[in-house]
């Protein structure tokens, strides 16, 4: 079965061409499965379209003449920018021409687009955000990183229920451990929200382990991390900022190294060997680069709208783009909003029957 | 002017014996103008004494036959364990007989049993933890990680207060920008409280920086970052996690580096070459280390209470003590309560002059 995706190609700091170079490139990797709708201005799509190799790729291009800009104000933006870019990709969805979006364009228009032009889930909530946290021993997918910054804690626990079906679903985490992020693991710590949270995730049929702290995420401790979203947009930027950082550090470490050893060539150290001590050093930097570069997770997963939806960062290259389509098609092809459907209807039934 | 220190002896993963060997080592470091106190069960803190060379060192014994454990509720346990380590310690500074005290025990006891034995400093509405992060450019004075989870914006603005003159006057930041942690830059991101908290930082004297996102923290967007107590507690915990996780994997990578330069060494390789170079990785690794080390920060200021009080993490080993003993030496040398006190006044002036 071959799935449509509609690209948002206008979104993104590096839209459109690192937009429409990674849709061709994915399109190329997928021949036979996999068709994509380039949404945008034609002109300009076509332009992109004809720098790159894209004979045989499996990509058509479906006009829209306007596009929300990153710093726009998402509900001000859908309001007045009426057929843009990432609407029309969310239609596409809607009618059934597509069977998933991905946008690299403004998260908040992304969430709002996506909520009204596709609507919720049955008896779902709140659309979530969800990314993937992969530095640790195994992924923790963690969720609402920004799309609800008003939680209650039934809301959290379908988040909880959404996730846990995505770790299992997507990344094959058999029964997925879902914790809550707290400052503490007793049940008496933190606000008012984290406790009747908490409460309510431990009467739950879910794999609960319990109120978990930061550290738990990067030690192995949980395979979904619940938290409301202004907590979870904050942890997720608090995180880039600090690996970024680490890995700088890291860089001029590495290069230091290999500066010292040019210059103590005298002591018996070869040019032979400070080359072969740079290239293994830039190996080692681009493994740990992997663990932290979102372009590896694929984007993020807009859970609960009736409809795929992927954000991908803002940041997006070529290849983030690719993985984020690829991540989109898994999802479509594994049904993933059935399962959620079913699961969120079984918790309500079982609510119901205590 | 000699300052004396009351220790906290009992406090912390690795008391009492990393404690006392800091406390030790502290005092020989400034023979002429240090003095400690070390608080907690004489019989045990002797012996420990004598297990290390402490003769000559300006350190004293006072008797506190109780202890409040880690996980310990904090306010259950000062109430039924009367006379423990920790009370005794606050009792010292305010009783004059102490300039300031150090923990390495029960966060939450630390900061009760400073804000109901000290007191709070005048007009000041809550005490707050201040943390140092490190890894960026330059220092960033992180507030509050932890003490109050219940926020009110008068609150944040005065934690602004505190840490801004905590940057001035002990890291020597001439005017220290103050950011609030938010998820955006713009005035209408965040919950009711950010942007309330934003309003009324707009409104101050501060050298306000508007609201700042996570990654700020690590890019040099700030020297000061106000956040609500559970906000920050959560982000300083994921920090922890993640410079963890990404320290093993430079060290992985480090040490992988090295066993492939070992097994080349028919390559042009010498053993000296080798040598060299697993050198130059320790150290760089362990200038990384240097950057997200905690024993380094010197602990955590307890804020807004009525006497120097040092939080210092619960993991502490002896350099890390030491190093919180200076830094209370710092504040009680600098007199930062008392500056506290006049800027707090100066603020309380002007708004009600508005």
């Amino acid at each position: 079965m071959a799935c449509t995706v509609a690209v948002d190609a206008m979104g993104g700091d590096r839209a459109p061409s690192e937009v429409v170079l990674g849709s061709v490139q994915a399109a190329r990797a997928h021949p036979d499965d996999l068709r994509l709708l380039l949404v945008g201005k034609p002109d300009c799509l076509e332009a992109e379209l004809r720098a790159v190799e894209w004979k045989g790729a499996n990509v058509e291009i479906v006009p829209a003449h306007e596009v929300i800009g990153m710093g726009d104000s998402p509900i001000v933006a859908l309001r007045k920018k009426k057929g843009s870019s990432i609407e029309i990709a969310m239609n596409l969805v809607r009618d059934g021409r597509a069977d998933a979006v991905i946008s690299a364009g403004n998260t908040g228009a992304c969430v709002a687009a996506g909520t009204i032009r596709l609507g919720l889930l049955p008896e779902v909530r709140r659309a979530g955000i969800a990314v993937i946290f992969t530095p640790g021993p195994q992924p923790v997918v963690a969720i609402d990183v920004g799309a609800n910054i008003n939680a209650k804690p039934e809301q959290l626990l379908q988040y909880g229920i959404m996730a846990s079906l995505y770790a299992r679903k997507i990344i094959g985490v058999e029964s997925p451990r879902v914790g809550l992020l707290n400052i503490g693991e007793e049940v008496e710590k933190g606000t008012s929200l984290a406790k009747a949270t908490n409460a309510l995730f431990t009467e739950s049929a879910l794999n609960y382990a319990g109120n978990i702290e930061g550290v738990d995420i990067f030690r192995g401790g949980c395979d979904v991390a619940v938290c409301e979203g202004f907590l979870g947009n904050v942890v997720l930027k608090v995180s880039e900022g600090l690996a970024e950082c680490l890995l700088r550090l890291f860089k001029e470490g590495a290069e230091r190294v290999v500066r010292e050893l040019a210059a103590s060539q005298e002591d018996g150290v070869s040019e032979q060997a400070v080359a072969k001590v740079q290239q293994a050093l830039t190996g080692a930097l681009a493994g740990l680069l992997g663990k932290v570069d979102y372009s590896e997770f694929g984007g993020a997963p807009l859970l609960g709208v009736n409809g795929v939806v992927i954000i991908a960062h803002g940041r997006s290259d070529a290849k983030a783009i690719a993985n984020a389509i690829h991540v989109s098609q898994r999802m479509a092809e594994a049904d993933l909003n059935r399962h959620i459907t079913e699961e969120i209807r079984a918790f309500s039934g079982q609510k119901e029957a205590s």
